[in-house]
């Protein structure tokens, strides 16, 4: 790390910043510019230690700012992993050359309804069944999913379909049970920083897709992440999925220059929720195949027979026939950009 | 609610809006203006209806825009209570004419440093002490506080100066313990939307500070206040602690405008936290004036006597001297409003 | 639109806003509800006293909300020009099946520098010659364009290699000459609110590439093309180039999800400018497929040889080697979507 | 600045950053650490160059970041006038321990309601006559001011009350003029990066009141100081206005925390709308009141005797009475901060 000291700092406040370096074992190398006296921090100290000390630093009134040279994340980075992490889910493989379309019903409301969207999503292409079963809803009022039935009818209509599932869990109490009924975790955007959950996820073998959340930097997002790889799982799908901007005429703003930025810096898949993204079906598709363009490793989408009827967010699901129709460019996109679907 | 056809909807189209109405035992008054079919819908059902009507209507292709004419949550607006819902903490009492200022480390450390603080921000006329013992932390490397056995200083200290305490609760496992022991939970800005944690919290009886999250709307915030009230729990304090926002030389964006919005909505008291809002000792003291002047019930503020070894949030805790000099200054402050400190 | 009344409203206020009704000549269209009266106001009047009237009514303090019915703007709409407009700039057409590309230096520099890019981006493709004359910097101390001198300089190039040449205006009284130089003007992001400017070029028979502010909704940046085509300049091109949110990884958040939203509402042709959008090379690529694959009608990409040298922009230009890459994968990606390239 | 290189870069790399730096005269500092290899450069260019060269140098494509260490502004910078700019107005002092409030209209309507506010306003203690003659509006359709014959009237009236004006320009080709009538010239929020008209400006011997700009960060909005302090003019006045963000509640979000954050970066007098900081009459009092705790140095608010027949921003108008009772208790506020109104 490198520290900047304002302006007329004294020799006795230079002091105090190699004092608390030393106090951590680190070495300090002082440069006296004409205006700022910077000092560089010099060790390699264990990520615990170089949080802390740059806090503290900080924190004293004659400095002026405290610049880290190295990421404060480590497991996640693209360094520890070079080749990239893929994650196998039964028979498909998240993070290759396909692209990987996981899609179903916002909520699980019965199983006719989760029978007819899982064996047409199958049929047209989708490779995981998507349902939740506990809903995060912004209002009390709100339908709030079947709970442990739902789950059930997940487990049994995977079952039949033979296509695994994903849900989305909120309590760390729910944990284990979802684990045996579901083949993916999905932790939602406004847990993403739920740290008992994340930590509680780290201690599974099962894949994990993590989404953004709203006011999410890309630095808090792999933080995120780095939570549940440190707990000794690192089947982790990173999701973007709209953050939160002033912009109205979408209900998120889908960041989709976050795709080649996290491609870049870590090994892990990268997903993208063009429903939640956008919360109104007419601009999924365009979404969608941005995303795949812009280099996803796979999508996940909303589809309902009959969005008038839906317990939840109806608004921005595709109907079957928008979704075959979707599947299919998707193929075209997906290979313009050298890869299959 | 008000239903907004496309332009050139056909006649069957509205009745299909009418029809859907009808199921939910609405009725519809339809009014044919030049350019738009505009459906009033005529009933006074459960709020739980009325969210769901709106969105599945909202996924007719043909229509437009729902408008919803009343709010969705009851039970924390203006009209449910009044005259305003004053909260007993021991001998204080939130939401009258005395600014109550919460203050103390961000998080506990250890039995000096707590029982210093405590001691001195009491002298000085705080009426809560507040400390973290279940820290959220961005990194997972960062100090994740003492848990249970700071939990158990708090409380320790809380007796021997006879000061109530308030600390965050993350985990709904841990919320039965925490009861225990705090006076006050409080549930965390990046917790604001954990539905899990609300529903647990409204089913104590005991005082809850909710944080605003970094991206909530008003009416988000809100309606995480009505699952708590929902619950049974009807004390709760909401607290401003600033937004995300593009602008960087603050850490977070101090949405004071909140103050007066809510407690135009809202019979809830409202606080204020300028240590985060800010993320910057410096600003602290003139956020912690301005919150006052424009209408808070009361401020938590992060002091520590040596924020450069503070193990969390140095940078924006307050040292005693100027946590002395702003409480003299809030006295000013909040003489001129016509309140006392 | 419709008028909600505050809960309580007198028999006295109904008739306030009856009475602000008719003396604009509407009609009003009573409805009380069980918890507030509705007023539907009836008439077809012209844009200006329908804003007008909006903002009076709702001054009202015992109105609650104004909700318009139709959209406040109209020569901008889909309905106004349904086939969609189509620019014709010398042999180029933009608005049709071929995605257009424009290119070149953020910067004119020097004659050498022009001519090299001038002939390089037309060789692999690009339609369109790009370069800032009239720089609007954020520092004072920053490259302020070579003015006049650099206008030249456009003209001469875009003779010797028969290719048409966009550049910015900035001020009015540059408006005539550019206008004598150059085949489309553009208008930046900083000043898609200067309406001064947005009015003379209304004036102009000239196609123009008007850039969405950093922190325009889509109503404002259709409101700022209104003012165009109000002005008798019907060829507007509007261009996403990323808006300002929390999100720090990237210079800009890059809105691609306004591709579709502005198809569907408006007849202009809609371009994506990834150069500002990311602000960073390695993430234009990525973006540029992206915008293709959502539906945008062209590109406008930042192109230098040597970016280390550049006097502008250099982080975010693509070089040569990078830009024929792109080229050529773009013509994968406008197949795939059925367009040519 | 710090240049830091990216792991694994080559000596090659290396010296190419360190011929650069040599090609613009700086010494540079190689320090090489476990991971990463950082340059310091060494030397006290001149800002255009300093602006330049970190832009180049961020394009090498191994170079991971630059940091600068020094402000890129200069004039404005507290150091260059620690004592603080005061603003003579006729017998108005702006930037001492007065708080001085301009009020008025958002647009001069007609010589009968300027005459009326301008008499009512400095009665009841307000220094400056604010009235709008050019209104930058978003739709083309709304009131666009009554240009130069409202100057007229402006001026007209302020002599008949004795009372100084100060009025929006946005075209440089009106600025002469304006200067000739009004005391006070404004840029808008939407001007804020009109740099034209920031550098015109410059040239003025008159005070200049500027906005800041819906989506500035604080360092934009002191470089649009900076290009007018460097024309020459240093009578400048900054005004926050309120931000765009997410939170929907409020037209703007009054972004406070930048009051204590200005007065320690800049010797410019910083003054609060809460007429467009919050678009809502309703919180207008608390948000001013809050802003002289803040340490503001001033206000400019919107009064009208009949918001509800108003051309234009009638809902954020305060009454007359309103405003009678807010100059009272801001007297209180200002008294408790130790100043005076």
């Amino acid at each position: 790390m490198i520290i900047v000291l304002k302006s007329g700092a004294t020799e006795e406040e230079i002091q105090k910043v190699v004092d608390k370096l030393k106090e951590y074992n680190y070495g300090a190398h002082i440069s006296r510019g004409e205006h700022r006296v910077v000092i560089g921090a010099i060790g390699d100290k264990r990520m615990e230690e170089k949080v802390l000390i740059m806090e503290q630093i900080s924190s004293f009134p004659f400095v002026e700012q405290v610049i880290p040279i190295l990421t404060s994340y480590k497991l996640v980075t693209k360094e520890f992993n070079p080749q990239g992490t893929k994650i196998k889910v039964n028979q498909v493989e998240i993070g290759n050359d396909e692209i990987v379309v996981m899609a179903g019903p916002c909520a699980v409301e019965s199983r006719e309804q989760l029978r007819e969207i899982a064996q047409f999503v199958k049929e047209v292409g989708a490779k995981i069944l998507r349902g939740g079963v506990f809903k995060p809803r912004t209002s009390p009022y709100s339908f709030q999913g079947l709970g442990v039935e739902g789950l059930k009818l997940l487990y049994e209509v995977k079952n039949e379909f033979d296509i695994p599932v994903i849900t989305e869990v909120m309590d760390p109490r729910d944990l284990e049970l979802v684990a045996e009924y579901a083949d993916i975790i999905q932790i939602g955007a406004r847990n993403m920083q739920n740290f008992t959950l994340l930590k509680e996820v780290g201690k599974l073998r099962k894949p994990v897709l993590l989404k953004r959340g709203l006011s999410a930097t890309l630095e808090e997002f792999l933080f995120a992440a780095e939570y549940i790889l440190l707990g000794g799982n690192s089947e982790v799908i990173l999701c973007e999925r709209g953050i939160r901007t002033f912009s109205d005429f979408s209900r998120n703003t889908l960041d989709l220059s976050i795709v080649p930025a996290l491609k870049e810096k870590t090994h892990l898949p990268v997903f993208v929720d063009p429903s939640h993204g956008t919360g109104n079906y007419r601009y999924v598709p365009s979404m969608a195949k941005a995303a795949i363009a812009a280099g996803a490793d796979g999508l996940i989408i909303e589809v309902h027979p009959h969005p008038e009827k839906a317990l939840s967010d109806g608004p921005q699901s595709l109907t079957f026939s928008d979704f075959r129709r979707l599947m299919s460019e998707l193929k075209a996109i997906a290979s313009a950009v050298g890869r299959r679907l």
